[in-house]
């Protein structure tokens, strides 16, 4: 009830009471109508249960408990006794093998970790729906994101029914979903999965578990799934405009920067780099080429402007370095205009926080300020030691994503700009595109 | 004085004392030896100065201040003209446009940043020397590597004289440095640093800053400093077994990987990959096959004893998945018997802490153990939310590196790897080598 179910029914054969609620000895007892259960008791009572809950025309069915597909010969038996138990009657079934649910605007969840171990992150808005075929990832994956509101968490375990490209195919009519990412070691049908994610509506990213061949049997073992060949399935997402992120780092940065820069426009790929070090801002534009975006020129204007309060400035390139002697009010100055710049699509910003004339929580206020004025997509990229990680968080609570340096920053930007281009949903002249 | 020079003359034209010191009018007052004149004087003043150092035999000169090469035309007149003006003569220059030196050793620090901005890393041992052309760098590595001794730290701008090749030399001596690591834009000798660097003795980590043509523009106006071809630098690298970092967070973790370990013997490529939950080990074993590793089969004996321990597995395979039920106690025990498997190399521990059995503080303190007690490299990897890095903290305290997520931990084992195969200095059977 605690967390957020209306009415619960506690069912077991060897108790009566429950948390001072009357225990059932089985589902069939129940009169009411049944919208979800929960199932955490060993594999080998699954079955029996499960037939009583398809007679008791439970809606859906939630199996917690492992020891299926992914155990061997005799759980894939047991699985597919139950997938056919379900065939052709109204109820769904989710797992087994996983952790269930979590849904924050039905604060509904099914985890059944410790509170203190879970760290579903809270904001006003929640607009990012993780699916993952691991529990585990899914968990890891809040603790990433502390500061994206995440509304909806299905780990989805070995598919036995209810498979990634249905809970997709729901999710992209689902509202309040912004940005779906998805986790997955081995489809159950590819096509299916294409032909559902090329016509999505939303972003998809997605972290595709067990890439190389030695992998396979881990993956078996895991969900009971194959894990399919890995340059296969990027062409797939490549064709399905699928947004693919290589490792749990790109998961997390890409799932962040998609959900928190959801509402400011992309117009171009002329991308401009600003720091305070020359050598930040070196590293930030040597990432641009790889991701297909490019470095843009300023026009004349902007450049005699940000002469004007650079001291000794004799030439203003782009990357640009306003140098260790500028102060965190330069340093605004100079991101405002070149925010105002037409020949800027997009912002790097790489604060160095060492030298002398930075004030460092005015400077991330400015940050916060500029990003808000601006329709442009701006990221940010500086070093989280710990006592300065607070500073990445005050951003990002204002959908400033920041990222831990400038090659990440700049590769998680190109992925933004590059998805929007494709999908042509903010379309730029072809003239400024350099791919 | 208080940051470790033994005697202090202050030089300056306008004042009769500075913190109580007698001021000079110029250095060839001061009738004493001079070590090291540190230059802050703007750069139209400096060559003057030089002079006068040069006349007075000073040993050393670091010139902090910018305004020359960097800055265009008159710039390099001046630069040129210091540069002749010390040939042949018994001073030597670092910079100018640096920060100069730190050395833990001689407690010596010439960076004129304000002490809560600075963060060297205070520990036992300090092994590594990091040298680097942009200030910034230097000073962002330190912030990155909180758990990691930093013996010397040589910020070296446009090198007038000196350049990153003397520095390497230099290091590759000093007994003190396990590892170098060098942040370089443009390379003055290639030719020179090749034959050097093939020959060094220790690893030298290197991050090559405008990597790309666009970049090369900003790399002038930074250090002076033409960017090369990073293809051919790439090659160069490879030839030399110079250890190339693609950005600074692959900079950081080779450090990190490269100065922790350094005492860890490196007898193969057969890895094993350790996890309680199942995703995690598949996404560690996905960077396997990228950095040239193998997973390795696990003898009968190993298995038998891990299927003791862990209830109801039916097969146990590399990635090992000891399930969400299992205790940190579990976890610690296999890992034990892994490392005592010859047919292991070394290991990638990837604990996962949300499994309601895992006691966290227990189990950090017992893989410290377990890294101490192994001569076989043991890397670790978790998620790094706000309120755990103190874990990630106490196991680098103890020479265990930790990562962020899976693949980077692998990728980094599989750089300490490969360096020692390639060197030879731990050569293994080729039999069980992977390429």
């Amino acid at each position: 009830k605690r967390t957020g179910f209306k009415k619960v029914f506690p069912v077991n054969v060897k108790r009566e009471y429950i948390f001072n609620d009357k225990c059932y000895k089985s589902i069939k007892e129940i009169t009411e109508h049944i919208d979800l259960a929960i199932l955490v008791v060993p594999a080998k009572y699954s079955y029996e249960i499960i037939k009583d809950a398809v007679e008791s025309k439970v809606s859906a069915i939630i199996i917690i408990s492992g020891g299926f597909r992914e155990s061997g010969k005799s759980g894939i038996e047991l699985e597919d006794k139950i997938k056919l138990e379900i065939k052709d009657t109204e109820t769904r079934v989710l797992g087994p093998n996983c952790l269930g649910i979590y849904s924050a605007p039905n604060n509904l969840s099914s985890f059944f970790l410790p509170s203190e171990k879970m760290n579903i992150p809270k904001r006003e808005k929640n607009e990012l729906s993780i699916l993952s075929q691991s529990g585990a990832i899914s968990v890891n994956l809040m603790h990433l994101l502390p500061n994206v509101g995440v509304r909806s968490i299905v780990s989805f375990g070995n598919m036995a029914d209810v498979d990634a490209t249905d809970l997709i195919t729901h999710f992209n009519k689902d509202k309040g979903t912004k940005v779906i990412a998805l986790y997955i070691e081995g489809f159950k049908n590819g096509r299916k999965f294409y032909e559902v994610a090329k016509n999505l509506e939303k972003p998809l990213i997605v972290l595709k578990g067990g890439k190389v061949e030695e992998v396979k049997e881990a993956t078996i073992s895991h969900v009971g799934a194959m894990a399919g060949d890995y340059d296969i399935v990027k062409t797939v997402f490549g064709d399905a405009n699928v947004i693919n992120a290589e490792d749990i780092q790109q998961f997390f940065e890409y799932c962040k920067i998609f959900t928190l820069l959801d509402e400011k426009r992309v117009e171009g790929n002329k991308i401009a780099v600003l720091s305070n070090s020359g050598g930040l801002g070196i590293l930030g534009a040597d990432g641009i080429k790889n991701s297909r975006l490019s470095l843009t020129k300023y026009s004349k204007n902007t450049i005699s402007k940000i002469k004007n309060i650079v001291r000794g400035f004799l030439t203003v390139s782009n990357p640009t370095d306003i140098g260790t002697d500028a102060t965190d009010m330069d340093y605004i100055e100079v991101a405002k205009y070149i925010c105002d710049d037409r020949e800027v699509s997009a912002l790097v910003l790489l604060p160095g926080f060492e030298p002398p004339p930075i004030e460092i929580p005015r400077l991330i206020k400015n940050i916060e300020k500029i990003c808000k004025q601006t329709e442009k997509p701006i990221v940010v990229a500086f070093t989280q030691t710990e006592d300065r990680i607070k500073y990445a968080n005050q951003l990002e609570s204002k959908n400033v994503p920041v990222f831990q340096s400038p090659e990440r920053a700049v590769k998680a930007l190109g992925k933004y700009i590059n998805y929007y281009y494709q999908t042509g949903y903010f379309p730029w002249e072809s003239s400024s595109v350099n791919l």
